[in-house]
């Protein structure tokens, strides 16, 4: 069986499709991976999530070890058979989530020492016991640990986090391969940093190839810089990293963001914003987002996007979906991330579909016309 | 097609089984009604309701009339279509819920002001705008308005507010068949009361006799009365009403509620407990009911009840629901509101069978061994 395989079928300009072949099934590229937190993409059982066309999702390594625990899961079989999903996992480091929910963290060379959200225990998190935990989760594919710094910062700042994360790099690839069993199966990507500085980014990513991952994501984006100034970026980052492997825009994000960055060379993309819009009421369509929240919603006889395939499309009104979402009601919730989650794979299926056919030009052009309105 | 047709198949002591047949499809008895309060069965799809054997679902006129409005579900095609449920409806009068939920009610012959638990808006309902309500909906079972009072009151009191359900339910019936088309294809329930007289239950009995109803409900118990006091009414409630006709114990109960009132004459049933219960994390089996909060299953990988046929059970552990609810996730309740509302169907497919092979007081008898330990 492959480890890891990464195979480019075709590109446009820097835009690639592509699939990658693991031991628990393959991924198609540029892909997007539902965020499943807590051992749940919430609101969605996972065979509805399957039924979406998504090839993996991702899992938190924060919120896992914290509950229920990364030995309770390897206890109970891993990840994959404690939420019965048996196709790819990739799970993050827990770096960026030690960074933006837990409190009284200090970070030093050696690592983070941080109190839990849920209950303020105090807990310690290195390269070596992000490692092992991603090992006893049974993740497919690993991220190294690194930290996330907030972009706008001095530059000597995001020069000395990002140097680092690479010295935690290198620790996390040294964990990883000793990993036994568990390395033979998996892949571990590695994350450049440097925000939005093209130097430290060619610097990051340097020391990423030196110590050499099966794919490279870029972290330390959609921190609050704005499209504009993470499209700057995407401008220069993912041609510094190996062409030849999977790139990951981490915690990326709006349906016109997706199509910027594919455009950019990005292969891969996380986001809870599908899952927790729908949650909230907001629907994404292929002529922009619907909030269905609005009264102009109640007498609707409509699919929230005619276009759309999913379920919920195929069956309920905006009127009933208005009424379950003003009612507070759990179907709503159910019904609008099914949804969403759907239209971000028909995204990037069409994609996929326009790269390979040498039309992606073409449909990015018109997917900005009708979602954008411009 | 047949509008509303009852037939017995088999029977043991009190206990019956049988079929209704009504123009969307067989209601077979007894029968659980799961309670989709406001156009939702809470947390289950349509498609998975119906997987559970459900026939029917009970609509709350209350709920409907405050949010989304029965006007607006009539411009919307009916509550059928609404939430996409095409087997039977039954609604309720609206009655329980007005003294139940609402503030600020007032209480008259002609029928009952109050106050919305939503926005305070103040509303109406009368027999006649009840039947307008439950016809607006496309109810298929249209339950008869009436008042529901405390149990615990003087015996004149109780007669009092019986008296004038009577006279309502005369004016239900009136204002049912003045109906039209709806009037042609749905069937209309009236409501005794009395609460734990059997002398006013009687007297009840006979007045709705005398005015003529496709089936009979069993209102004004489990209002905190206890199942003793509860049980003690139904030795005689049940058969001072025709016997030809479906009898419907309103908001009841637990398992063993059921299997207890079964025992007793009752054909139909319905009730929150199984969905509520499941978003708080209990789950109902055949040895009795489960805290999944409780620690003990945090490890545990076998499923809620081996003897169950559900979804849940068949891919889900122990472990894996107990932190779902511990973590608040919506999975929980979707999958433990599953497991109980088919634990239920189970249940009462398994009175059916056991009252159609003559062997229903053994089943009880081992029912109570296992469900209640005795």
């Amino acid at each position: 069986m492959t480890r890891f395989a990464f195979t480019i079928h075709a590109t446009e300009g820097k835009a690639r499709t592509g699939t990658i072949q693991m031991r628990r099934g393959e991924i198609r590229t540029p892909a997007f991976m539902p965020v499943g937190t807590a051992a749940t993409v919430k609101a969605m059982k996972p065979e509805a999530v399957r039924a979406t066309g998504a090839d993996i999702i991702l899992g938190n390594t924060y919120h896992l070890m914290l509950r229920p625990g990364a030995e309770r899961v390897a206890r109970l079989g891993g990840l994959h058979k404690f939420m019965n999903w048996s196709r790819p996992i990739l799970t993050d480091s827990g770096g960026y989530q030690v960074m933006s929910l837990s409190d009284l963290r200090k970070i030093t060379e050696e690592g983070v020492t941080f109190a839990s959200h849920i209950d303020g225990s105090r807990h310690h998190l290195t390269p070596e016991r992000s490692m092992e935990i991603q090992r006893l989760l049974g993740s497919d594919i690993v991220m190294a640990f690194d930290e996330c710094p907030r972009a706008d910062q001095d530059r000597d700042v995001i020069a000395r986090s990002m140097a680092m994360s690479m010295r935690w790099a290198k620790r996390s690839r040294d964990a990883f391969d000793a990993g036994g069993e568990h390395a033979e199966g998996a892949a571990l990507f590695g994350i450049q940093q440097g925000a939005l500085d093209e130097s430290l980014r060619r610097e990051s990513a340097d020391a990423l190839r030196d110590i050499g991952f099966d794919g490279y994501a870029i972290g330390g984006l959609a921190v609050g810089e704005g499209q504009e100034a993470m499209f700057a970026t995407l401008d220069f980052a993912p041609g510094q990293l190996p062409e030849d492997r999977p790139r990951y825009l981490m915690g990326v994000g709006k349906p016109d963001d997706l199509v910027g960055a594919v455009e950019r060379g990005v292969d891969m993309f996380d986001c809870v914003l599908p899952s927790r819009s729908g949650r909230n009421g907001q629907a994404f369509t292929w002529t922009g987002p619907l909030n269905l929240r609005n009264a102009r919603h109640a007498e609707d006889t409509g699919p929230l996007d005619p276009r759309c395939t999913c379920p919920t499309c195929g069956t309920y009104s905006r009127a009933y979906l208005h009424h379950l979402i003003k009612a507070g009601e759990i179907l709503g919730a159910v019904l609008m991330t099914e949804h969403n989650i759907s239209f971000y794979q028909q995204l990037m299926q069409a994609m996929r579909d326009a790269i390979g056919a040498g039309r992606f030009a073409a449909f990015a052009a018109d997917f900005r016309r009708d979602y954008l309105g411009r």
